[in-house]
Parts: C-alpha cells; structure tokens; sequence
C-alpha cells in the first residue's frame, strides 16, 4: 500500500525493533508525544526562550514544559543555553539530531494541519 | 534552522492552528499517540486482521486496540471490513487519507528506529 515499505508488519514482528520498552518505543514515545511533537515544531524555527514555548505551546503547564523540555534534552534533541544576565536567560534550540528529527516531523504536522479541518469535520 | 519552515514559531502563535481544542491538535492526539503510530505503521504494508494487530503492537490491551481502531475509524484513517463468513473476519486497512498520512509517517518512524539505540544509549 505504501510502496517504500515492503513489509512494515513482518519487520515490526521479527526484528523486536518494535517491542514494548525497544529504545524505539521510547523514543517515539518521547517524540510522539502530545506535548513533545509541539515543542519540537515550535523550535524548528530558531533558539526559544521559556515563556515563549510556554505561550506558544498553548495549554501546556509549567510542569509538563519543563518534564518534556528534560526528556527532549536526554536525549540530545534539543539543548539548553543559560546566558548568565540578570535576571539569568534561559534559551532552547534544536541539536543536529533534533533538527534532523523536526525535518521528519514537520511533513507530517503540515499534512495534518492541512487536512484537520476536513477530518474533524467528518465525526 | 529548518529550512522549509520559515516561521513555524509565528505561524503556530498566529493562525490558531496549533491552539488547545483546535482541528490540528485533536487529529494530532489521535496519530501521534503511543498506539495510533504503531497501528498506522502496522497497516502501512496490507489489509490486516485483529488478531494480528493484537500481536505486532506489542503491549496492547484488546480495550486500547479497540478504541485506538474506532478513533482512527472515524477520523478516515482506517477502514474496517466485516467478511460474511463463519467465523466473521474482520480486517482493517489504510483508506486513501490513511495512506498519505503514513507515508508522512513513515520516514519519522524508521529515522527513530534508526537512531534509537544510540539515543537511549546516552541516558
């Protein structure tokens, strides 16, 4: 059905790759999640400060900012610049893994932000 | 940082696309969901039946198949087909939006399972 993928269901059943707690699942569900896939579209632009991914993020809690904004860290696809003023700055941006990452991510978000309407609008 | 997207930052503040409640973020919870991902991946190759779902997406309950399944259903990702026979058998496969909707996943998913190991590795 689609082409560039001979046999998605044999290889998630053999290769394990798939199983639950493989580091792909932990992976996608660090990526994939509600708040990470928003966070990464949102840096996909340039270095951002907190309360900017805290307004653009919109109904994000500090709480879970700031939990995602770790995990992302952990690992390597996004990272955390203090610049030592008063009051101290605090900025994110994309790694070279997180920008290969959000180059994958974005086809995606775009497709669906051009086809939400039309789908929510069936149910 | 990316070159495509000239201001993911300003598009997401500006047009509400990205706003809580909005068309883009309920499709977005729906694919980009721990079980949606591996589903439409999973359905990506062929028609499939539910016992065989039940298998690959390692970890599943028949509860979270089942809605994951009806979620995806209404949105026109997936198509459910009952054949007449004893036994019923049902299988379910990608409609046309599904198949444009993963093959933008696609490309995401096999650069995570790629570079998994190495991610997970480093925490």
């Amino acid at each position: 059905m689609v082409s560039q993928q001979v046999s998605a269901l044999e290889r998630m059943l053999d290769s394990g790759n798939f199983s639950s707690g493989c580091p792909t699942r932990v992976v996608l569900d660090h990526v994939m999640s509600r708040w990470g896939v928003l966070i990464l579209v949102a840096l996909s632009d340039r270095p951002t400060r907190w309360g900017e991914l805290r307004r653009v993020v919109d109904g994000i809690s500090e709480k879970m900012l700031a939990q995602t904004l770790r995990t992302l860290e952990a690992d390597g696809f996004v990272h955390r610049e203090v610049t030592a003023s008063i009051p101290p700055r605090v900025d994110y941006s994309l790694t070279g893994s997180g920008g290969e990452l959000v180059e994958r991510l974005l086809p995606l978000v775009d497709w669906v932000t051009e086809h939400a309407p039309a789908i929510v609008g069936r149910s």
